[in-house]
């Protein structure tokens, strides 16, 4: 640490008079922890479909400026405050997306604690972070493919296993091959449950049947996707869906869903209008839930079941950290599969460090 | 018994060409108990808004022919099979809108087991039910009362406690002055919730707030109830709002909700259209619910809760039998403040009995 | 069936002088379905610890008399009521323990529809029951593995799902090679959770082994399990305990519990003394839990489980029906690893039929 | 705040040879508030068992020296860290029991985070806490009843509400005349719940039943007080048993639960032995639970619940700062009835402040 005194990072400017955001890199000073702090050398850092949506100006949220972005990454703890219990020099560790955020529900609260929104994210050499919102990462994820869980895989974790558990043999219904579908589909697996997947190409669905899904259905040549789900589940429905476009997707994720089934809406891909009629709701007694990510308990409950069998993030792409803006301009052409990543760290950082 | 071998009840005949369903009045001979039937001398039987959209062609379900309508009633035991183990004779009852629904999650099966839609319902002298079905009635409540509480009171009731208990101080929404919405308002009090109210008459609002809503909005007055509600909770929205209407107050409902607040969806009083934008619930990560009535175990506790304060249900209007055509267009009248009751005892049918 | 009018059945006679209870065969008139009636040639039949304890005078409740015994047990369905809606003529079921119990807690009535207690259980070739307390079989079951099934595996299975969600990669500790531990053990392991095991030889050890345990202890030449188990969970314990023994074990189970941790107790094997001092409970803020076997939700949704990775019970022997009480002697000797059945089909009874 | 620059606190000295700890008062500098953290002016501070069961050695857990003791007070917002975002300057506050617990389940790393055993307490003129773990007040609530809410009157709320719960027209069972006893009567009547208690003396029985206490059982003259109370409940049992004593309580406590009651171990008053046979458990499936106080979220639900009704903390006695030695001997006493706070606010501190 000694002599690593300055960092690179990247920060937000103001929105522009075209509502766009814009992304700027700057060589700082190192932040001193503070008492329950953990200073990380960050080694990568993934992308989420929001955060392209941010530099578009269409973020639906109020937006901090001057605000290092990305909520997700990992690292190795340089340094620790006198007061850190949890964690000490060495350690290998990913964040929560929200600080304080530990267990329990989503809370107003939150708002201000969200990593790469409200207080400085992970597309940085170093991150300081309170110990409430780390991790410890098991051995065998690198950090590039630990760089990729603390939003989409947390929020595929939590809503698999919100409103009711998830049970061996149940069935799911997951959209695409973004992040949150892919760790959903994986997750679900390692319960031993069913999943059925949605697509648009013929090369995405192969994938999602090498993850493990049971049946997956091109919803461009087959529009009546949720006939089809009815059909692969003997008339009934899914127990969860999953649903990553909204607007385009909502209607017949809940005709997909099974009397007194839940379908979560983690994702707004294909805007922001359209709209599930209250009928539809009614007449089969669905649950319908906005995610929220997840706590730290959700994230760390999410690890121990990845270790048992080693479940791999996938990885789309890994871009060095001064060729950032090609990695969000590969998530918004919707041509990934899985996630996009940063790697930050000194060697594949592309700067000197 | 012995000198009453015959009935006089109501039963659906075939949709006509227009779609409608009729009803006739029958005089036919009682049956006779099974080894878990307890037969029960109806004394009231009370209408919800589905028994008129049914007779209009609009319920959102396949129907049964030659069924007896009505899913709410209470009478007395006047015989048991021999393995009943609840009742005896001269019990005092009330029905379960889904005969065997016990306890636990609304299920496919319950569609077979719905009082006055698949099996023989309460707008008859007598009715036969598997005692599954039936609770005891507490001593304070008359028969009048007890039979307006099957669906909406257990609807309510089970609404208000469904996802996250139900809480003192916490705050409820509820929408204009029919069955549920006024059991909502009286059972929220008991928990000493606050509650909040919208409808369309100064005079019906003038009952709510006799029934303890601490604030009442016009909502012909006020169409942008949803922000007089969130100024009315500092801004913070309600834990739970009960949706009666579905299509045009829905999305308003979703906004007076707080963050990770709940929307119960139980009627469709204004219309089958609509539709909830999926970034509304996202945003603030509602859980959106749609309502099953509830169980034997819900009607139960529900009745244990009223018996501490002697809750006694509101009765908008009581007709005899033979008027019961009547009874439904009060109903189908939107003018009513609380239950429409039908007097099918001996005294009150208007029938020679 | 209209050759078949007789049919072979074990009944309890009155207890003793000695307070223990006897079996005998009778051969007797098939009984005729009612409305919702569902009549059964059972194929199998599965003992359980407290049907030795019945006869031995040491189960904990009062015991009806002249009622067939066994709570556990598979056949094909030859005859159904006209109220019948979810069995046909032909179908492959089980019985759940008890009759009534479709979803929700456990409640007082339900002592009385206890199968193979309050009412004919299923040691005799034909068993009549109400269509709530039956369950389809999947087809890769046998029948003499599914009658292995109703009291055992579900109590293993909801006790596994109860308080809270059990979850990929917590662990989970079971005691001994009887069902409810050898189920538990199975179960867990379709969930991906991790399963330390304690028994009383190496050669039950090894069985354990095969099934999926991570380590298995000794308790005779390991006393002090519990510190193991702590152990080999970085001193954290494990998320939930599945206790069998009672007496001997609950201590021991508690300390081996984590902060927060499940203890269920599900057997009285080895004796109703003992107990757990109150501030061992507080100190590790524990919740121990009394099982009660479970619903049919929970025997459906266990079956949904079992099907996707084919779990085949482990069957300890099994006894044609004319050497019933041989069966029960097997049971008596602690020596089994894991069920003890009765084959009562015609082919295998040993009877004319 | 600038006049100010010393206080007066209490700190607990290195256990004794005898193994009892002693206090001792010390006049030392003010902390200076970290980024997240929230300097307050105590007005008062109250003791709990557990307070006096340390200083006698007998606190089942390691004991942190030098440590400024007791864990719930209350005061007023002085001074607040650059990134507190919850609290202001002249903010009415009380603190939680364990700092950073906002919501979910007790953790282990909780255990380093409890006020008054491993950080600092609020026997002291000034305290220092992250805003994770300070509640606004509500305005009705004097300093000194505020003061007695955090371990005893949190407690009481959340283990009325966990597991199950809690319901208007349930029943509840409460024993002797201590904080968390009267915090569970108090707030169980509400929820409109019904509540029975039993206590030594008629005098306090009064007083139980002036606070809505259903019926009150004197357990020196009704020693079989659980036979009592089954009687009182239709032979049913209660929904919710608060055990406080533990080992001279458990024992009649399971017996007077329900079929699938609760049973919340609070205490250990009456020593650390005893037990609970597993058998009682199983027989009546209950739930057993250690308490583990509650979460922020609790605490802010529960002065909610409060504020509805404006209940009011039953307060034994007040001692100013100088004599709190004299409070930890009323508390030892065990006359008290309610709870036992110490002024430390500059007017009632005794000392020149």
């Amino acid at each position: 640490m000694s002599t690593i005194a300055k960092q690179y990072k990247v920060v937000r400017t103001a929105p522009e008079a075209d509502g766009k955001v814009r992304l700027q890199v700057r060589h700082e000073k190192l932040p001193v922890p503070g008492r329950d702090d953990v200073l990380i050398r960050v080694h990568a850092a993934s992308l989420n479909y929001r955060d392209t949506a941010l530099l578009r100006g269409e973020y639906p949220a109020e937006i901090k400026q001057h605000v290092t972005p990305v909520s997700d990454g990992a690292g190795e703890v340089v340094a620790v405050g006198h007061g850190v219990t949890r964690f000490k020099k060495g350690d290998r560790v990913a964040n929560t997306c929200t600080v304080h955020w530990v267990g329990g529900p989503a809370l107003p609260e939150h708002r201000a604690q969200m990593v790469g929104f409200s207080v400085d994210g992970m597309l940085a050499e170093y991150a300081m972070l309170h110990e409430n919102g780390l991790v410890h990462l098991p051995d065998y994820l690198t950090y590039i493919e630990a760089a990729s869980l603390s939003c989409a895989a947390v929020t595929a974790w939590t809503d698999l296993n919100s409103t009711t558990p998830l049970l061996p043999g149940q069935t799911v219904l997951v959209q695409g091959t973004g992040g949150v579908a892919l760790f959903a589909l994986q997750f679900a697996r390692v319960f031993n449950a069913r999943v059925f997947a949605i697509t648009s190409s013929d090369e995405k669905a192969k994938k999602l049947k090498q993850l493990g899904a049971e049946a997956v259905i091109n919803y461009n040549t087959s529009p009546d996707w949720d006939e089809e789900i009815l059909r692969l589940t003997d008339g009934r429905g899914v127990d969860k869906v999953i649903d990553i476009a909204g607007e385009k997707t909502i209607v017949k994720s809940a005709s997909s869903a099974r009397i007194g089934g839940e379908v979560k809406i983690v994702g707004f891909a294909s805007g922001f209008g359209g709209g599930l009629p209250p009928i539809d709701i009614l007449k089969r007694s669905l649950t319908v839930t906005g995610s929220a990510i997840g706590s730290r308990l959700n994230f760390e409950a999410m690890l121990r079941a990845m270790a048992v069998n080693e479940v791999r993030p996938v990885i789309d792409k890994v871009y060095p950290f001064a060729q950032y803006l090609d990695a969000y301009k590969r998530l918004e052409s919707g041509q990934q599969i899985g996630k996009v990543v940063i790697d930050v760290s000194t060697e594949g950082s592309g700067y000197s460090g």
